[in-house]
């Protein structure tokens, strides 16, 4: 291989458990990059492949995880993590085990724990690419735990890309994952309605997508953000540029415009009951800012 | 002036009525590009700064309109622009009008027909910066309306900024506006949202912005948004790489994490009631950005 990383003298042993799409791009990388990789799979025809790459195939988990001081596991949910990994459990002492699937918070903690109560090392990990983008040296992955076992592991975990370490709490790195998707579906949302609105006088999308990815979100968005991130933790709210009931206004007029042009007008009034929430919150003088107290604490049951 | 535009030998002489914060940035910036400058205010204080600056001050909107080929109004709405334009009717034959103020756009459509009866050119505006940034060369402004009154008074545009034509109908600067605005009202509630989140767990909301403003943002939803453009047109939506009932999973799985963490879950909930349009309405089994069909098309009337 031409990748520096393959140059490391000797590559920790890695096991992979659970052979979906990630998990193949996973151990295939490990194994391409010289990591000496077992592999196990409840369906063992998914492991055709990479055994041609010559990654071994172990006949049960409990001999797939004692084949590495590492195993990585790649499942549907934590619960079908701890029902794979339980019959594995005599293997457990003193190894350790990274779980890739996703959940909450609580489930990696959960998962740390029951880890610990059977003698291993726990990180709980995020994915932050698809599975063709594992190996690629920008492909964040996110980690949470211990952080000596994050150190320990941190050349195999290069291997698969860009490791970045939040903190020992096992639930940060499922949490940030949470909040990047939710970053993320709000965002493409904004683009898809924003596109819809644009489309309504027959203009092509193209056109309105290359203006908010040469323009909008390189210059203004990012500034927002950039001006943006100083404020919110110590809450630094003021409306001298332009208040809450401003943007309110604002919304109100871009849920007109939908309504005019025919496009559905239920996310602009969405955010204007944000708004209005903020508002009613006494953040009515306040920057738009201000909603992020809004989003902070968890409403009231009704 | 040290910028090369200033260079210009015979600048037009400009108009600017309505002289609020983006007005007197307007005009200042026309008068030290070296425009002849004439301004109009309801109250004639505003206007101090700028005829100290070599402005001229008319005693009336009609001598104002009468001093300059190009007018620009920036006044808080179409209602206003129409009130304080009226006296000015003698002098518009032969004139261009051009309205900045926001709206929709059946109001820039029905101002151009106002325009026209009373013989005057119409362009329609829309600023993307605040005030302090006109006359930056990447602040955009965006025009629609007859290509030949924005060629004739394009010199001008550029000294305040980045000039985009969109086309001959009056009304796409305000829905293009619209549609921006939309989109940065629904980034940037993500972006509280996502944060909100992150800050659950204690963690610096520097740290998790600065994430998304160095790899979330230029990396992931730019990707994201270059591969999406070509499909919004003509609607292809395989589901091959994660379909709708796949992204609504994910969603809810966003609204579990807030309830855990107590945070505002309302949007995250809203997110997963789109998707669940979407797979009402028979995209369950395409890709998520199937979202645009619900968006482009106004919900039937409950």
């Amino acid at each position: 291989m031409s990748n520096i990383r393959s140059a490391h003298q000797n590559p920790t042993p890695v096991t992979v458990v659970g052979l979906g799409p990630m998990g193949l791009a996973l151990a295939g990388t490990l194994r391409d990059h010289g990591h000496h990789t077992t592999v196990w799979n409840r369906t063992a025809e998914r492991a055709a492949s990479l055994r041609a790459r010559g990654a071994r195939l172990a006949t049960g988990v409990a001999e797939a995880v004692s084949a590495s001081p590492l195993t990585i596991t790649c499942l549907k949910d934590y619960e079908t993590a701890h029902r794979v990994l339980g019959p594995a459990a005599g293997a457990l002492p003193g190894r350790a085990v990274v779980n890739l699937n996703s959940g909450t918070p609580e489930e990696a903690r959960a998962a740390a724990h029951w880890a610990a109560e059977r003698g291993a090392a726990y990180l709980d990990g995020a994915i932050m690419v698809p599975p063709p983008l594992v190996g690629q040296p920008d492909a964040v992955f996110l980690y949470s735990g211990p952080r000596a076992v994050f150190d320990e592991h941190r050349e195999a975990f290069a291997t698969l890309g860009d490791p970045r370490y939040l903190g020992p709490d096992p639930g940060l790195a499922v949490l940030y994952n949470a909040a990047l998707l939710d970053l993320m579906y709000a965002t493409v949302n904004g683009l898809l309605h924003a596109t819809a609105l644009a489309r309504s006088a027959e203009l092509p999308a193209t056109e309105f997508v290359e203006l908010v990815r040469t323009w909008f979100m390189p210059t203004v968005i990012d500034a927002a953000f950039a001006e943006q991130a100083v404020n919110l933790g110590p809450g630094h709210y003021s409306g001298d540029v332009g208040t809450m009931e401003m943007n309110r206004t604002a919304l109100d007029h871009i849920t007109r415009t939908c309504l005019e042009q025919g496009v559905d007008a239920a996310a602009p009034r969405f955010m204007t009951e944000l708004a209005e929430r903020a508002i009613a919150a006494g953040h009515g003088e306040d920057n738009y800012l201000a909603l992020f107290e809004v989003f902070r604490k968890a409403a009231p049951a009704a």
